[in-house]
């Protein structure tokens, strides 16, 4: 059995209903697909009920009969748990495709991939990148890795979800590095901008204007422009956690590990993230990565 | 004597004729300033005078008479050998502005500030950030810094140099202290993009696309879109050298160091950067600092 065959995909099983799952599921139920999702919360199997899709109580009860399975879940480990612990898999329809949209390293998801075959499903590594704004908007871009006719078959999937969708390789894991790559700038450059913004508050600039000069000139990043602003409050509101780059630069930093490549930069962001995490501050908007520069920066009582 | 008073700036003296300082000083000419210039090569003193300047042999003969000189040498040793150490600087018409937009420490440029205004002229701290590209089409960001009257009276010759003229503060150094947080930022993010290409590279994506995804997405940089393409070849055109963020960040952390204020990013790009010119291609265009990682990645012959 192989991902090729079957029928059209309309039917979808959706595992992981949060900040960027359930606006991802609402967009699929929105294209016409018929959405069964799960999520640990009930308020958020509520919300897809209400959105036109069918919260469900369990992973199996989504995947009943579904051409495609979504997982939009944290991490690796609860992927596996969701795939593999229960009785979920086996309730996919035949030559179903499992879609892996969770930021997962490389060499999990390769193995991710490897039992799902075995099964007799079809398996596409495709995580993205946008944040939540791209998700509640349809487009994200997404870095898509498996074979061909597995690609193919949830093609209309992957369109009605993001806004650019490019196939980085055929070998799942592929999609999984891509992303990596993806998470090492994104992170390094947040710790960067809190660096250089507490630079100059600690002498004396005036910020807005140096938020003004920086991201108009060849100093800017997109997270500097998005971010900058927000690390200057003390309280943003939390558009992503300072605890999902503890975990995402932990991945590419297990990417590096296992493909043996230093990754001095990247290592040297990610302490700084956890410092704040150990601080207790894991939950606040990753803008607040600036916190550990104010640790370090503090001055002592004279 | 204050910069206030005297005529309108019309003679200008302008030291440094290099890959920035030549356009500029051939941006004040076709404003229609009367610019005398000197640079140590005389080929650059040749080009001066084909573009309807004055090349001459001497600092002193670039200020003889002029209303505001023009210091876009190398360093802040290069200011002050300038300014104290011939007898150029008296040579400047009274009430004459001294514009120093080298990137130099914030501490040394106070201090060269408080000599010119001790000898009867007034000093504008006014780096730029733009590149080659930017003194060329008369668009640098000019961060200013020094009294208003002097700012003032010196502010057609900034208009014709930049097409964003800040003024950050009053007191000179304050205009280093904002190129150096600009710098911090530029560096940093061109030492992360080369570490993220260089793991991209080393787990075999396809580079062109990788670099389509992570410049348009949240992952990207200025540094990035500019000069990622330039990183994955061997031995792309200079626009500016390694040697160049050796210096910058050099600056920075003496910015930080003088401030009490740790910088690690910037630090631990500065060491890539040292890296690279410590095995003798500081010369090289910056792109080139993605060679410190293909160092740490080099492989034993087997």
């Amino acid at each position: 059995m192989t991902a090729g065959h079957g029928r059209a995909v309309h039917r979808i099983g959706f595992v992981g209903l949060g900040a960027m799952g359930l606006p991802m599921a609402k967009n699929l139920v929105a294209h016409g697909f018929a959405v069964r999702g799960y999520d640990i919360r009930a308020e958020a199997r509520t919300a897809l009920s209400a959105a036109g899709g069918v919260g469900v109580e369990s992973p199996a009860g989504a995947f009943d009969g579904a051409d495609a399975a979504v997982l939009m879940v944290v991490d690796a480990t609860q992927a596996e748990s969701v795939l593999f612990e229960g009785d979920a898999l086996p309730a996919l329809a035949p030559g179903a495709v499992v879609i892996l949209m969770a930021t997962a390293p490389p060499q999990r998801v390769a193995a991710i991939a490897d039992r799902v075959r075995a099964a007799g499903y079809g398996f596409v590594d495709a995580p993205v990148s946008g944040g939540v704004v791209g998700a509640e908007a349809g487009t994200l871009t997404i870095m898509a890795a498996g074979e061909g006719d597995a690609i193919t078959r949830v093609g209309a999937v992957l369109q009605a979800l993001g806004g650019k969708i490019v196939t980085v390789g055929s070998k799942p894991g592929q999609g999984a590095t891509a992303k990596a790559v993806n998470q090492l700038l994104c992170g390094a450059h947040l710790a960067i901008a809190a660096e250089a913004l507490s630079l100059a508050q600690r002498l004396g600039l005036d910020m807005d204007q140096m938020l003004d000069i920086v991201t108009g000139s060849a100093a800017s990043s997109w997270m500097l422009k998005d971010r900058g602003g927000r690390m200057l409050e003390p309280a943003p509101p939390v558009t992503s956690a300072v605890d999902i780059f503890v975990k995402d630069l932990g991945i590419v930093l297990e990417t590096g590990r296992d493909a043996k490549v230093a990754l001095p930069m990247a290592s040297l962001a990610h302490q700084l993230f956890l410092s704040v995490s150990g601080r207790g501050f894991g939950a606040l908007d990753d803008s607040q990565v600036i916190r550990a520069y104010q640790a370090l920066g503090e001055r002592p009582v004279p």
